[in-house]
């Protein structure tokens, strides 16, 4: 009988905290509770520690506003640690990260300002983060045209894939911390499937009204890249941050293959509810073929800003 | 003093039920009510009506499970129409629908078999819908490739947009009832701009790698195309289904133009509290100048298989 | 082998719409559909008409602000048709029936307003329906005081149950239409458990602080009465509208006993990822007994305003 | 004009993470960020810093599965350290409490496992914890109508308040580490306004059915002492955990005062969508007049048992 051999071995062990705890140890704590985003936030720390230590390559995929509200150098430090070896991202996430780059800011304000008046007073809001739209003309549109130019001429009538566009923007930022240089200088692959889907994309198609040398970049090469790395490597993990075409993206370079994820940990609001991928279950993707029925997985249900940051600092108290 | 002259003068009108009732008329019992979901949906459908009547181009946006849980014939029918002149979908929705164009089917099934075992017996989930497999490969991988090796000697030696390589499908296919043939019928243009993030791309990359002539799809190229939809028309409202790249992908179109979206309807249940686009505030839109500051807008959060089917049947009795 | 004899019989039929449709009509539409909120809703209406053939003992279960909001009207229709026998409320959607009931009014009204102004002209908000605090005075406080006035004079020396005090208030209520007086003049049980957590609780405090003649309502006395409910009832369903107390006050009910729910539909945008009762899943119940492990059962997630009077609407067209 | 002193001082800090970096560190940190989850639980952990220096009255309110998910020793901290003067609970949360103050426990368990077959083996499910029948007859059942036995023969002839009950439990509860019996013990006032609703009601009601002397317990009785409460206390702070009854208790105590509460702060998944109380935005209550318009204020948008044990750690590290 179903359940018959059912045996209660773990009794949910209550969180204790205490004065001066790290972030780790509240993990620890954590792994006690009953699985609910405590607990499934313990467990992706578990996996992702056991991803870097079984040498797995590991995607790493950002969506929502995670550059504008202030992740930036979790994410850095991710890179630097040598812990994500590829990232799949939105343009806006490269967008405002490289806005920075190039001295632009994002900024915080607590009183109630209409839209409409943020608009003529020439402010963009990102809920309740906002960047100046002189920043984005200054500081992103101006150097990324320049930038885009110097591109297309030292790529002549080549067709790029948009990694290799990526690649080509990172070469010429400056060396200042922005996640889009750190990726370069360390060799971390970065995507960005829907480029077009951002001000990239806007600049990219302005360019090519204007300039004699059009900047010619090709929707679907990247998938080939991205197949060879799946094929030569044994181990794969995934770090799903939200949802959208970063998490599909990685996730359909697993259909139809032998090799499928073997680790994935995601951390979104999303619900399974409405049937779109983003929140899907990570058991569904079993069904697929994307991801391995034996591989590890936790779901978080956390807006990110709250519990990556906690998912990295644990992970760093627990490699010397 | 603000507040000073605020007058409570439309008082909350019950919702009447009764025997036989319509959609129409349960819309407008709705607009009585209080704007939650009922009173939200109620203006959406007051907004749509009106972009119709005021002759808007409009664009229709499509993502999460749309097609697998069967809003086919409803989009089809603003086709139809002419409630919609331009689509911007994901991939998957367009994959679905070309599936069942080909003879695919979608699935229901309620009792619970594991994910592990679904892939052994070669099915795929989506929530609750099911496909075979054998369905992917017979119906949708093989005439897709067999399409796209017609469409790269067709057009050999060219790049192609998104939308061309769409229109190029859409003429092989057969004339049974898809979106994508019956957008292509009626003129509505249609655009995927991740088309990458979809099986399209999984097997134009498998095109790309076995084939002399390859499929060359260039990333931005569309939003020309979507420009000058921009600039030609002064009105222009959009229907948002869901969020994602979709719904970015249309708003971003109308940044740092004098154009703006004048009408926009969205239904999700997305979260403006994760700082997302997809369940971000219409109202932040109209910061960055991409809507309209007095332009018409109503946010419907409802999973979109419930509310969308009733906006729809509503708009078609009111007019004749 | 698990899934070895699965199966693929019922192929989603995509919704269609029609020119005139009615509620009912659209509902057997979605019943094809999959099964997200639609499919979810449809089967709810098949399972309340079952519940109505079966001439099961049903359950109405009210939270939120569904009086505000303005659905007092569609309970009043299932109270009048005899589709509910008992009545579960939060104390709130009672005072707003009854301030109604005494003349008050809700109102809405689209500018923002700061909820300090709101304040200060005297203004309450529940979302975006509007109450003023002269209105709760004189249309709710003052009529509750004298009748709790007159109750504790005809009652001297009593202990009642909160059911009890229901009906004494219900008895000296106008007769225009209001939730409480059509129950009572229809012999449907009231309930509301957590009445303290209310005006009316606070009212009754205020009563017992300076009248000679206290009132005097006992917590636990209605659940004997409940318990009888069960007893004499063969088929039991029940109604969810939201989660908290009401949901939970029902259920207990049939909690270690041999009767159970045999028939339960709930609408809800909770999550169960919080682990509380509101967003539970109904299996969850069945491990404790209170739902029939083979009662019939749906779960629609959706705001209750949008897909209640949905609900309603098509059964009375089912019914002559 | 609106907007026209518009500045913009405040720039977004990239929050940084470190090996070995103690939990009020990561929150100082996260204070740097844009305000999402993260910013929003940084100022939370400021504003309980604040009631805490200030001296203020502190409710607590207990909502969801916190104790069966392990977040009983958090809340022991608050009793023990004095940050908490009265607590509002759910009557579940104090069943599990009492539960495991007999010896009953809570497991984890991961395999599925229908809740059919739970049910055939007498295990109860809460999400994912689980308490055998078993445990809660023998642990829970008869050692609570033991203790009513005392209680009813102890208060022959009185009208309690569900207070005095709380009360006269904990009095009988072994000194091993309850929220009952800790409350008690650090004289903190212990409020379950809606106790009818979980298995002391069921348990109450067993009683007085079959005993001579019968436990009577008023409804509305409390609302006098926590008015009290609210008239010998200037500075009065509310941390609400969840929403429910315990946070509308708390809030309508302060409804029609001349003193409003000061400092709130909520942890919740729930949406303000739905217009019930459990989401609304604290704002909202300002309108009401039972929150300060210069309160200060912050809703967490989070499960409970990720956010709160981070908030209390925090909290530890920055008093002595």
């Amino acid at each position: 009988m179903e359940g018959s051999n059912f045996e209660l071995k773990n009794p949910v062990e209550p969180i204790k905290v205490w004065k001066g705890m790290t972030v780790n140890e509240l993990m620890l704590q954590m792994k006690g509770s009953g699985s609910l985003s405590s607990g499934a936030l313990a467990k992706a720390v578990d996996i992702y520690e056991r991803m870097i230590m079984d040498n797995a390559y590991i995607f790493l995929t950002l969506s929502g506003a995670l550059v504008p509200a202030g992740l930036k150098k979790v994410i850095i430090t991710l890179i630097e640690k040598g812990w994500v070896n590829a990232i799949v991202s939105t343009g806006a996430n490269l967008v405002h990260d490289v806005l920075e780059a190039f001295g632009g800011k994002h900024h915080k304000f607590y009183s109630y300002v209409s839209d409409g008046t943020l608009y003529k007073i020439g402010v963009d809001r990102i809920y309740d983060v906002f960047v100046t739209e002189k920043d984005f003309n200054e500081k992103f549109d101006e150097p990324i045209l320049n930038i885009y130019k110097e591109i297309a001429e030292a790529r002549k009538g080549e067709i790029l894939s948009i990694n290799d566009l990526l690649k080509e923007v990172a070469r010429r930022l400056p060396d200042n911390g922005s996640i889009l240089r750190t990726a370069y200088l360390n060799k971390v692959e970065v995507f960005a499937p829907a480029i077009q889907d951002s001000v990239y994309g806007l600049q990219a198609a302005v360019h090519n009204r204007s300039m004699q040398e059009p900047l010619r970049v090709d929707a679907f090469m990247d998938l080939q890249k991205i197949w060879s790395i799946r094929e030569t490597n044994h181990n794969v993990g995934a770090v799903i941050l939200g949802g959208g075409v970063p998490k599909n993206y990685v996730f359909q370079s697993f259909y139809f293959e032998e090799r499928k994820l073997n680790y994935v940990v995601q951390i979104t609001l999303d619900r399974p509810e409405t049937g779109g991928l983003s929140g899907a279950t990570l058991d569904e993707a079993v069904s697929w073929g994307k991801i391995d029925k034996d591989a590890r997985k936790a779901v978080v249900v956390s807006e990110i800003t709250l519990a990556f940051p906690m998912l990295v600092a644990a992970l760093l108290e627990r490699f010397s």
